[in-house]
């Protein structure tokens, strides 16, 4: 069947007021970029005539201003799962405008097509190649593209020649079985294929194809700061004394490590150890550190769900790809992000806290409980499942006015069952075999800023008995300090006991 | 080499100040029963001399008052993990005197492996059979048996005659390999059989075998309640509108159910009910009431860690072997709640939440946020990895001054993430694809009890904006009227705003 070829306009017909829309890619890596911006044209024409528009969005994790952005701009989001990062649609999810349900990422495509979402209408996915017997090659993120595929009845293409061909063998592309019929996921080291490196599709399914050549949008970092710095520091120092303790192999285990400029610096500094062996990543996000360390011969093989980095990065990669092509594996997220997977491979995780308490649970969501930031993405995925789960956080925030460590944290999305480390720039608080009161301490010296620490060994002298002393007239303090005074060092307990 | 029968007293003298012991057992069921006694009246003595004798204990779930209770009572506990239900260890946990850490039961014999909770001194287990070439049969309930008789320098036998050794081959017993070299589980139905009906331990090892005749301690059950039995019933009833709806496989799927009236009420339910087909357990324990639906043929097979039933029942079982023999298989608790086998079986949970919040957060472990009820145990293992998770609890407890479901949890150990429905004797609230508004108001109307529905909906309209409308000044409202007032049912948000 030839491929019918039409413009991103043409496309954005094909999608219909309250279409549930899967979208290909994972971080602003992969996603869909012209398509998106026809169908806010046609949301906002709509509108305009006083006709309601408005589309369920399905995507890997959060997409970028080309996607989540102008779509929220449009008012066009009926509900949006599994995360997101854009700043237009956070505002419509925190004023109550836009439906967000927040899931681990792991299980979207499983509970799609289990059903517990409604159907799929439209699949919107960006390829580097399509063939007319419905051949599709991914780009560099690939999210649920496998199953929105399959399970919609209709697909948009998005051919963007700023990916090579060439990038075919690049991924590991498949979908397991359902219960009961689910077999083992057979991956039993980072670089083990299971899957095909394009994904079949039913080629009646795709409605057009719109050519494009648009880059990936660039995350923005910070450049490396003493506390980052620090930070990662001390996890490389950590992971070295737990190999030396002959708690980690002397080969070393798979690496997980979240998004973003504290996640640079750990990479960065495990990579300038010489004691931690050259090792490899069994991931979600595959940074600018990962393809630096891979040229360094410091990573051996990355496997991630997005390759999500700067586009010199991205050509850089492309004008090697004889030297890359063998070290990084581009899977989807039931893949990546599997805990039958994760717990196998003994991965070491590492991920960053919006908030701890001191008693080792962890808040990844909500800004003083209420706002949501981003959402748990695959966080849980990989702590529950780990070999040992490491949170970083810096100790402090806006100038210290913000403790990181709290009493309690404001939202509850890794509980101390989960957490078995968590690193400041000031130390590393092992939680392990330690009860409550044991990790409140261990936390307070190690991680605290020093000008929040007698503070909070206070809270723990008010006088509360049991396993957990959390007072509940106490425990959010430091929240309703902030909001009261700006400054969480203002607390005074006797102000809060009732 | 011939076994060395010895009395409990000559086994407890094996036993050190400060030894960290690993016990056979899962609930009151194959735990050992002599020897604590033994080590307990040595405990005592040592103390009476001015000695300080306290052991660390490494169990598979709680064990009974032969147990936790007595060793409890001879203040001989340094620490325990991973969970417990006895009064005494209770109050020496939240009063200080025993540490303890509460964990998710998966991963004990995994972290014992990894050396993160020192090494295990001593294993003492109860075995049906023990050969003098090492094998051993255990009894009723296996736990962390494999691993803690493999890492021990010395493993203490009670050999029980109460069980006979003619239940060979109703255990299916092994240890993976760990990362990186761990393959997987290759447990594709709970009948599947991966590892062998005994335990090879080394012969050496084994100081000691103590004779005993020790039936295991019964766990006490209510009768049914009007309000259990509505619990039992929506259960049932959502299970078979999922069928109807495509939403479960016509065969249906295993079940995971927790323990006590509430999950003995709904599995009576389930095999009442007939629009539901004869079904398998993957499950930790199986109580009486499995055994009742396997003699009527409503249950094809239970796999677990534990035969936890009454007297009367393991009699049955046991006069009828060649009935039961190929339809009961117990597990180590590693692979019992292994994530990859109940993520892999579509394995569905239920629950009971201590209490839970109108956001979908569960509550499994503290009361008031403070005073160690049990611990998680295996309910973090199933629910995060089901196929669809369920949490029961009655709406209202203590004549309905307590309501069990409150605007935010004491204590979380289960997140929005991982609850996808709660179920009360009112009603079902379905979780699913809501975002936390929806999630509040689908739980107010279904699930909670009239008296409390005003409240609670009051809660949602205090003007608190954002994804998730928490007011931290209000947020634990009831929990501090109940401890002023003794009724929840006094709360007036206007004492609570700050």
């Amino acid at each position: 069947m030839a491929l019918r070829f039409i413009t991103a306009e043409e496309a954005a017909e094909f999608v219909h007021h309250n279409d549930n829309v899967g979208f290909s890619g994972f971080t602003p890596a992969g996603n869909p970029k012209v398509v998106p911006a026809a169908i806010a044209k046609r949301a906002i024409a709509e509108h305009e005539k006083g006709n309601p528009f408005k589309i369920g969005m399905f995507t890997g994790a959060s997409t970028g201003a080309r996607l989540d952005g102008v779509l929220a701009q449009a008012d066009a989001v009926k509900f949006r799962t599994p995360y997101q990062s854009n700043k237009d649609l956070r505002n419509l999810i925190n004023n109550g405008s836009t439906s967000y349900f927040d899931l681990h990422l792991s299980t979207l495509a499983q509970d799609l097509r289990y059903g517990f979402y409604g159907k799929v209408d439209v699949a919107i996915i960006e390829v580097a190649d399509v063939t007319e017997d419905g051949k599709i090659l991914p780009t560099t993120g690939v999210g649920i593209l496998p199953t929105i595929c399959r399970l919609a009845d209709r697909i948009i293409v998005e051919l963007n020649d700023k990916h090579p061909k060439e990038i075919m063998g690049m991924h590991d592309l498949c979908e397991p079985l359902d219960p009961p019929a689910r077999r083992e996921l057979p991956v039993y080291t980072p670089s083990d294929r299971i899957g095909k490196p394009y994904v079949q599709v039913d080629p009646a399914k795709i409605v057009g194809v719109v050519r494009t050549s648009e880059p990936n949008d660039e995350s923005d970092f910070a450049p490396l700061d003493p506390v980052t710095q620090a930070i990662g520091d001390n996890v490389a120092a950590f992971l070295v004394s737990e190999m030396k303790a002959g708690r980690i192999p002397k080969d070393f285990l798979p690496l997980q490590s979240g998004v973003g400029n504290v996640a640079n610096a750990v990479l960065g500094a495990l990579g300038d150890n010489p004691d931690i062996p050259a090792f490899n990543m069994y991931t979600e996000v595959i940074q600018d550190a990962v393809i630096a360390l891979m040229k360094k011969g410091r990573i051996k093989f990355a496997s991630g769900c997005s390759l999500s980095v700067s586009r010199s990065v991205i050509q850089d990669i492309y004008a090697n790809l004889d030297f890359f092509k063998d070290k990084i594996l581009l899977r989807p997220q039931e893949y990546s992000n599997n805990p039958e997977i994760v717990r196998r491979l003994g991965v070491i995780t590492i991920n960053t806290a919006l908030e701890a308490d001191i008693f080792g649970n962890i808040n990844s969501t909500h800004v003083s409980g209420t706002r949501m930031m981003n959402g748990i993405g695959g966080s849980g995925d990989f702590t529950r499942n780990s070999y040992v789960s490491i949170f970083t956080t810096p100790s402090v925030m806006k100038d210290g006015k913000i403790s990181s460590f709290v009493p309690m944290v404001a939202h509850h999305d890794h509980s101390e069952h989960s957490v078995k480390v968590i690193i400041s720039e000031w130390g590393v608080a092992d939680l392990r075999g330690k009860n409550p009161r044991e990790r409140a301490h261990e936390i307070i010296d190690k991680c605290v800023h020093p000008d929040y620490r007698s503070l909070l060994r206070q809270y723990l002298e008010l006088g509360v008995k049991g396993q957990t002393p959390q007072n509940l007239d106490c425990c959010f303090a430091f929240h309703q300090e902030l909001a009261k005074s700006g400054d969480m060092r203002n607390v005074r307990w006797e102000d809060y006991m009732k």
